[in-house]
């Protein structure tokens, strides 16, 4: 059934139940003008975030489920980089009159698997047709004790992020060559079992795509799934030592010369300690790309990239140091190259 | 210039630079993961609108400027109807990357003009390229000492607007006639003078596509400012004893059905209390359109529709009462006639 057969008002009573949440906080949620909801004596935080089809995501890689996830976990993690933690959610879909309700009702599912995995409430938001393509957006309000600033790194800090890089990056060159969305992520029983058979036929087409030798899917399923169903990393234990904070969404690199404009320092970085899966290693070669071009490079990993001074014992992995204003890799033999800000940019 | 040849970094950084405001509960504003800024003992709320070209905009008919302007009072006229003060701004912009750099310079003086009327700030936003069309999307913060729901109608209470409806509705239909965008609004002297001459020369073309005895741009250019670039009204006065409220954005009707509905109660309005303006009922007749229809089901007038106690002394146009359940209009020789939600509905 398609959208243009129930109507927009039928739709968002549809929402309005399948999302309505008491809590004590909430004193208005979907449904009227604004929402209204009782303050936090803690710094209010708000961030937005879109995903544009044919921009940001494209229907032949990505399940609505998975799309619904990741618009969620990608407003997450820019509330996470600032030390904070999620609270309300705002949501904006426009679609064209022509999609379906069930199109609408999964990337809804998607949505809501986020939201109860980062304890955050859907409070509004607004949908719209389109004349064509579809056009996501999503606004996050959180609250935070500190507020960590891509500013705050000093000369001699420490560089630090939280995980391993370019995974998603791979993710993606794997979707493209699969050529059709892998449905990853569904929470029922009795999907998961089609859903492996499924993928069974699916790493079958990723193996014919390639003609090789083969890829188990114990490789290629973390890649796909950092890929389509992302989660930002809670800096909780880090909040307390971090100086400057960043989420990599646009690649390491690039994020790490925002921290550096905005911090007006340089850094080094030293390649033998970015980290690198296995996975990422074995199938990155396999199709013939770089794992530390993706890795520096790479989008949508959605780790945290943060600093922190010398002397803290920090729960993460070392990558390099701050320094006055050289901006340099390090390579395994000692040799330094001057980085730039390499990563995607819209209009480009 | 194109944004092709611009960038999205250096488009970010000139939008910084231009909405730069010191204020001092705003610890981060545009350009870090998220914005932080100090809360404020009052209700928190928020709201977020679309505006999707081809669907709520068509660039034939409204110049960038105006389409900033609108987008922004569109929002504040949603946290008005909860009683609230806006305070905050987050932007999501997404065009082709054809668009030009003057495009989006305009685009941003509207956005620029209607946050100072509204005395608020951009704190944050997305910009993002589409494969065609645009779509805007705001999203707005503000606090209130009370809310305002839609659901704390009482029966008895009174029916009020805060203005003459239908305005908005009939200057897009002159605009439809006119064929072009008419540059209302522009703030710089000089401008002024030239825009004169043009709106000259568009209401010359007003009346050769009429081929009537003309309209005086006295009457034209109020319904074209309404629909143009709409005012939010500010509720302050009402706060005290409005007890539901909403902004009318899709229609007198349907909106005054959202009321009932949420209130579960029914409405009586009187056909000669709605407030019609006299340009409105010179220009409908004019161009053969019933005055009371636009009046009652037009859409983006953004009056305010409440309800009060009837003891109440109200600032405002009384326009019927709240019932059990009836849902009628009253015509002038006291017949009843039953109304239901008319107005714009998205994908049907």
């Amino acid at each position: 059934m398609k959208l243009s057969q129930i109507g927009e008002l039928s739709l968002l009573e549809q929402i309005r139940r399948s999302f309505k949440k008491k809590s004590h906080d909430i004193i208005v949620g979907i449904g009227d003008d604004a929402a209204a909801i009782k303050p936090i004596d803690e710094y209010l935080l708000a961030t937005t975030d879109m995903m544009v089809e044919g921009v940001h995501f494209d229907l032949d890689f990505i399940t609505p489920y998975q799309l619904g996830f990741k618009l969620i976990s990608a407003n997450v993690s820019d509330i996470y980089a600032m030390g904070g933690k999620p609270y309300y959610l705002l949501l904006n879909i426009a679609v064209s009159k022509d999609t379906t309700k069930k199109f609408i009702a999964l990337l809804f599912n998607g949505v809501k698997d986020a939201i109860n995995l980062y304890d955050t409430v859907l409070i509004g938001g607004d949908l719209s047709a389109t004349k064509s393509g579809m056009s996501l957006s999503a606004t996050l309000i959180g609250y935070g004790k500190k507020c960590i600033r891509r500013s705050g790194a000093s000369i001699g800090d420490r560089i630090y992020v939280t995980g391993s890089l370019g995974d998603s990056a791979c993710g993606l060159e794997l979707l493209k060559k699969i050529g059709s969305p892998v449905p990853i992520g569904r929470r029922k029983k009795r999907e998961k079992r089609k859903e492996k058979n499924i993928l069974n036929s699916e790493l079958q087409a990723i193996n014919a795509a390639l003609s090789g030798p083969g890829l188990s899917w114990r490789e290629v399923e973390p890649l796909l799934v950092r890929h389509l169903m992302p989660v930002a990393r809670n800096p909780q234990n880090l909040v307390r030592d971090a100086t400057a904070m960043i989420d990599i969404s646009d690649g390491l690199l690039i994020d790490l010369s925002r921290i550096c404009n905005e911090s007006k320092v340089g850094a080094r970085i030293y390649i033998d300690n970015i980290p690198v899966s296995s996975e990422l290693k074995k199938t990155a070669s396999y199709l013939g790309i770089s794992p530390m071009k993706l890795a520096l490079s790479g989008g949508e990993d959605y780790e945290l990239l943060f600093t922190a001074p010398a002397g803290k014992k920090v729960k993460a992995i070392y990558i390099g140091d701050i320094t006055k204003s050289e901006r340099v890799i390090v390579d395994s033999s000692g040799r330094k190259k001057t980085f730039s800000a390499e990563g995607y940019q819209h209009f480009a």
